[in-house]
């Protein structure tokens, strides 16, 4: 995790930026942003607090707002818009993708929205509104419409000549498309091929017809697997019928896939994807306080089972010491299986195939590694308090606690996706709870039947 | 997380093999191996016990085993090459990507790697160790060598007549480079360009020469950050001279950014990044049982710090129940901080220029949730225990111990990353003994000097 080259220029930019702005040289500071590319504007805005961005919207060159917000995460885009005039917004909308365009309109008000598509001309309208039809991370919702389509019977030669008078292509083009005509997909011809070919060949000799077709309505994480698997840099999106309705490209691909290895890790602690590091304070405390609640019902539910021991504890104050222990050892424990079968949930490495297996592997390495810790713990308190007996009582809870520790991480998140629960967002709390009760009983639940 | 149509049938072919495998169906199982994407075998295998692997590998086609290898992550590769003869290996890697070769080579023991690469023809042979030359998880090490080059002073249309010569292109090809007589970069055409512009034109008027080039040293991670940031679909690697190397494709890249965003989650677990779900139960018991270890050290020094109010303890066994709730809330705040700060410093957001307002920030939300939970749990304490004092305590407890976790989870990554430590993998650890250790000492501390 050496701070990196990019990174360091990042962050001398921002504090160039950040020194220009507190002595009020705003000349300054638009003659820097302009200098920048797009994509390192957004990433400075990502890495500036909320009251900072406004300052520095102003000082951007209007022609690169789109730009710009394009490159920004969900939290940070919709802080800016907040700021700006419809007009501007609308404005700023101009040229971007239809995918784009149309997440960016997901999330405005109402009144902005149709002020934005008002402005629009007939065609964009009806494009934005066809992307919107679609249910928000479908491939229907991140394709774009910009696809360029041959018929299959015109020569080689024909389209070289065509594409030149057409003289640009849309980014991230690799393949054209070949339709009949009811706009059904028959095949692709990658550019590759155009330029290979023989140009008196026909479309329909060498187009690729066993390329596979994404449907409308495939999840962006399912789309995202097979650019992933299949080693794609864009696919064809078509309807039911078969009809092209656009394509989606490798680089919206990238950010799902980022977004998808995220979740788990931010849902774990208990965070949205698309957390703002640098939101306002009152935003960040209530997002985060639901979780802390939750979590203090668990730290309750802990406490009232050594409750339910407290004559024990009065007795034997060592037992209060020692109880923590037991707990804190499972939760790791449990935590390591928890996260590897998430992970490999989320590859479809897990089913009902190889899930019982995998569920008897867990509990065989509890039950190893509970054995050498158990032994170890035993021995350190048999010194340490000077009592053989404790020490086997916390090995014996050890063992117990470590073997359910492994069957609960693999149980759990099984459990939860089977009840369309986010075991990533759920399954630790779950976890802990149980890892919690289970050494507290089998710690405090022992020692009372057998040292008092 | 519904299960997704691409995830169910990868699992119902697993079912089918399993089944098939279990009946001694073997031909069967070869049947469905062959009718299947060498993707999707990679996928089966990595959902397969390490025992089984060994016998479906015995059914794969030979003719496949190079692009299943290539799919798979390095610990299942490992596994299998191991059961391999080092000629079927050194079979195996004909075709491959350069990259993907030096990289199966990199983890190979010594005599298959001579045995492979003396069967290499001397081109190929020379290719690969110049990939081995480069460190891991450099640009030089993840590049191609399949790059198509051109001259300056040639025009379009003889360029398009040399490709049809040619016949076919690398995969993922979108530009062709430009180099003088030294092999120094010039600049780039993209296939768009070649079948748009005026085939009279020469590749000296048409080509880009403002595109950025990547030095063979950078850093795998900073290479993946540049083409998510910049959309790129390849780029070319050079020298410190200018000199072509090679070029880096966005497939390889889209591991990368899978990985990178994986590994902090791994590492927060203390897990490898590789770990092989399915890898036999002893070799797994290994790699966990240390981590384990290390918590086992932290949770006896939380133990050590109770230890020293064994007397309250003693005196009061309610405080003994309670003294869970506080560590545990300090826990978990600080890992959401934590968390939050890891994923900011992997996206480059955090640096100098805003730490401190994020420290300050971080610990504010700590304060605020702080004062809502101590009142809460104040209350739940005074009604469960009839005991207002010792509401009291729990309440400031929390609040202190809040604050520290917020202010821990900023500080605990940065100190780390300047020092070189991995915070995803040792932040948490460091973060819990904190957290637990100035959550008992609060409590305990100030219930023992006002309640007794």
């Amino acid at each position: 995790m050496a701070e990196t080259l990019e990174q360091d220029l990042t962050q001398q930019k921002l504090k160039e930026v950040k020194s220009a702005l507190d002595s009020g040289m705003f000349i300054h500071v638009r003659r820097i942003l302009q200098e920048m590319d797009p994509s390192d504007v957004a990433l400075l805005f990502e890495s500036t607090p909320t009251k900072g961005r406004a300052v520095l919207w102003q000082l951007v060159d209007p022609d690169l707002h789109g730009e710009i917000l394009e490159e920004l995460s969900e939290d940070v885009k919709d802080s800016i818009i907040r700021l700006m005039d419809p007009e501007l917004v609308a404005a700023a909308t101009e040229g971007m993708d239809t995918d784009d365009l149309a997440n960016l309109l997901r999330g405005l008000p109402d009144s902005v929205y149709r002020e934005i598509l008002a402005q629009m001309d007939a065609q964009d309208r009806h494009r934005v509104e066809a992307a919107l039809s679609y249910p928000e991370e479908t491939a229907g919702a991140i394709m774009n419409t910009d696809t360029v389509t041959l018929r299959p019977d015109v020569t080689v030669d024909v389209i070289l000549r065509y594409l030149r008078l057409k003289g640009e292509l849309p980014e991230a083009t690799d393949n054209l498309y070949v339709v009949n005509l009811r706009d059904e997909l028959l095949g692709q011809v990658s550019l590759t091929t155009l330029v290979t070919a023989n140009p008196s060949a026909t479309i329909a000799d060498v187009m690729d017809t066993g390329a596979e077709k994404i449907p409308a309505d495939m999840e962006e994480t399912e789309v995202a697997q097979m650019f992933e698997r299949y080693n794609w840099i864009s696919a064809p999106v078509v309807d039911d019928r078969g009809v092209l309705l656009g394509r989606i490209t490798i680089d919206d691909v990238v950010d799902i896939i980022r977004e998808d290895a995220e979740h788990s890790m931010m849902s774990m602690a208990g965070l949205d994807d698309e957390e703002d590091t640098f939101a306002p304070v009152l935003k960040s405390t209530k997002r985060r306080t639901v979780w802390l609640g939750i979590n203090l019902l668990t730290a309750l539910m802990a406490a009232f089972v050594s409750n339910l021991f407290e004559d024990t504890l009065a007795q034997m104050a060592t037992l209060a010491v020692l109880m923590t222990i037991v707990p804190s050892m499972g939760g790791i424990a449990g935590s390591q299986t928890l996260t590897l079968v998430i992970r490999g949930m989320a590859l479809g490495h897990i089913g009902d195939s190889n899930s019982r297996w995998l569920l008897g592997k867990e509990a065989l390495i509890g039950l190893l590694n509970g054995l050498i810790w158990a032994l170890l713990i035993a021995a350190v308190v048999a010194v340490w308090k000077q009592d053989i007996r404790v020490g086997a009582v916390i090995a014996f809870a050890m063992l117990v606690n470590m073997v359910c520790a492994g069957a609960s991480g693999v149980m759990i998140p099984l459990l939860m996706k089977r009840m369309n629960i986010d075991p990533a967002l759920a399954g630790g709390v779950v976890l802990t709870t149980i890892t919690d009760v289970v050494g507290l009983f089998a710690f405090l639940g022992v020692a009372t039947w057998l040292l008092l």
